[in-house]
């Protein structure tokens, strides 16, 4: 199947952004470049609202290149690709997440590790390519990724619950993986939100005992659905007591300052606790927990593409996807309240089909 | 060689002794119990003086057990044991250092681990024993340990600086061993004290690559003949920046309150950060230092009893001993303002054929 110049040009194409950090996302139109010979073009199905997109779009990391538009859990279908693309065909289910570009030369890059690239990866979104261009993101029906940065999505997850998986799913299965969860392994997870509830699912399926630790039990019995084997409340000091020294592995799915030496004391001999988020303050550590039982206090980033790619070809088999709440474009903002408010089982997701604008090539 | 009744029984020997927060250390004596079926009566040849003597007799971690007789870095002469034991006899050269006693049934002592007993291992002194009795540490002639507490000395290692092997030297050989410091590995070290210099001596010795991490570069030629193959001032905001991802393996020997984030920007992807002291406030870390790289901040503390054995062993093996200043008992309160000023290269060891006093057994 050859390509004609319509599919390969640049194209305008519909897009929710941020103008600034106090106003309302608003329906726009952006630019997609023209499909270079290693890129593909994505009809975008579904993007997932992350925390981050938040962060970026209120200016609250630092000021944001505006208009900015976010989204970097995107599943879609392939709808060209560049005359040299080899991975990827017409009509294929794709999915791209926070990486669109790495330097691919460090030994980060070179060991699969492109979120720790020595040079910076760049962002789906908010970030400048290595054209000099500034990325826009995922909410947009359509987006154009080199195929290196493209996972195949495959049969059996539908695109709605796979979305969240390209960030939240990765964030919790690298972690996991690289701290071998799994049978006879006792994890927890700090928070069910958004990332905690991946984290469940994800750690249950790899065969760990599962135990959720959340402000109270308001979402106990979701916790237990979604594969917890305990749920604790920690606000009870008696509750921290009894659970002393008895887990392997912590994930922080929180990003607010909690106080982590009192988690970190939950660790036995040799634990870790990851934190995932990225709270505004510095985290008080009491060396004491850490000198206790030879603990660590550790930190993890999304993960590499070829993680991201057995992930979830582990979600398919496993049947693992995340519990989405389907919205329209058009709820975008509310939705950013409610993710802010805590008020979400357990992600949004966005159905580009309501974003609506017909796509249009330029020539 | 069959014990008489005068080596097994208690006995009332000389010690030097803490007798409150704010008074120097004096001359007194102490009782050392009968010896039981499993001890070992050890004359004591040299005690080192570490910085956790001098927080423990001033009451710097909490209120202490007045009289408090400190030391922890015991190297002497066996002088009897009891009817069962084994593992010692008379007139070997053994050690003892920050336990000597721990509840030998939990899974950390089972896994030779007894720093981290879950139920508390016994310190060496001003703890309570498994008896009731509180300890009383090695600034006295002589000492009454169960055998499994006991380190043999080989011969090789003279044993005045054998004596800081059994703290300074396991709570760097024991992270060094955990983390897999060897060739390859970039090992950094900071602070070159009493614990960073023993950093330096063991991780050359495991054929790292050895960087020293100091305030100044005043002790940098002591530095480089002990064994390290770089050493930087930190002062230097230009240096620690040109040394970004550059480290496997920190630890941290600096007890004071640092900019831990500052040193986790300098470690490689994986790389670890390992807390050895117990600075008094709790420390900043921020989460982004950790997320970069998938860092970890970890502590460790001491060793095991068989991993202390196989240090010592190591330590004969390579010629590693601790870089010692002997000192008479009566230069213990001097020494002590010295460790504080940092005034010391690098440990203080007592002579305790200096403290005089004829022990006497009780009849």
């Amino acid at each position: 199947m050859s390509n004609t110049s319509s599919d390969t040009a640049a194209r305008t194409v519909a897009a929710y952004a941020a103008t600034s950090a106090d106003r309302p996302l608003a329906a726009t139109t952006i630019e997609r470049r023209a499909l270079g010979p290693h890129d593909v073009r994505i009809d975008i199905a579904y993007c997932g609202i992350c925390h981050s997109d938040i962060h970026t779009a209120r200016s609250e990391w630092g000021p944001a290149p505006y208009p900015v538009v976010p989204g970097h859990e995107i599943a879609g279908i392939v709808a060209a690709v560049g005359a040299e693309v080899t991975r990827f065909k017409v009509a294929e289910r794709v999915g791209v997440g926070c990486l669109v570009d790495s330097c691919r030369e460090c030994a980060s890059c070179l060991a699969g590790e492109e979120q720790y690239c020595e040079r910076g990866s760049v962002g789906t979104y908010a970030a400048r390519g290595r054209d000099g261009e500034l990325t826009q993101g995922g909410y947009s029906t359509e987006i154009v990724v080199d195929e290196n940065f493209v996972c195949s999505i495959p049969e059996g997850i539908g695109l709605d619950v796979a979305a969240p998986l390209l960030c939240a799913g990765i964030t919790l299965f690298s972690p996991l993986r690289h701290w071998n969860a799994g049978p006879g392994k006792r994890v927890a997870v700090i928070g069910l939100g958004g990332l905690g509830h991946m984290g469940v699912k994800l750690a249950h399926a790899m065969g760990a005992e599962v135990t959720v630790l959340s402000q109270s039990l308001k979402k106990m019995e979701d916790g237990l659905r979604l594969g917890a084997d305990h749920y604790y409340a920690t606000g009870d000091p008696e509750t921290i007591r009894a659970l002393r020294n008895s887990f392997d592995l912590i994930l922080n799915t929180v990003s607010a300052n909690i106080d982590i030496s009192k988690y970190l004391g939950l660790l036995a001999i040799d634990g870790t606790l990851v934190e995932l988020g990225l709270p505004e303050n510095p985290i008080d550590v009491k060396a004491g927990a850490l000198l206790r039982n030879r603990r660590s206090f550790a930190g993890s980033m999304i993960g590499g593409l070829a993680q991201t790619q057995e992930m979830l070809d582990f979600c398919a088999e496993h049947g693992v996807g995340s519990e989405v709440e389907v919205i329209s474009a058009e709820q975008i903002n509310d939705a950013y309240d409610r993710v802010v408010a805590s008020d979400v089982r357990y992600r949004f997701v966005i159905d580009m089909a309501t974003l609506g604008g017909e796509s249009e090539g330029r020539s």
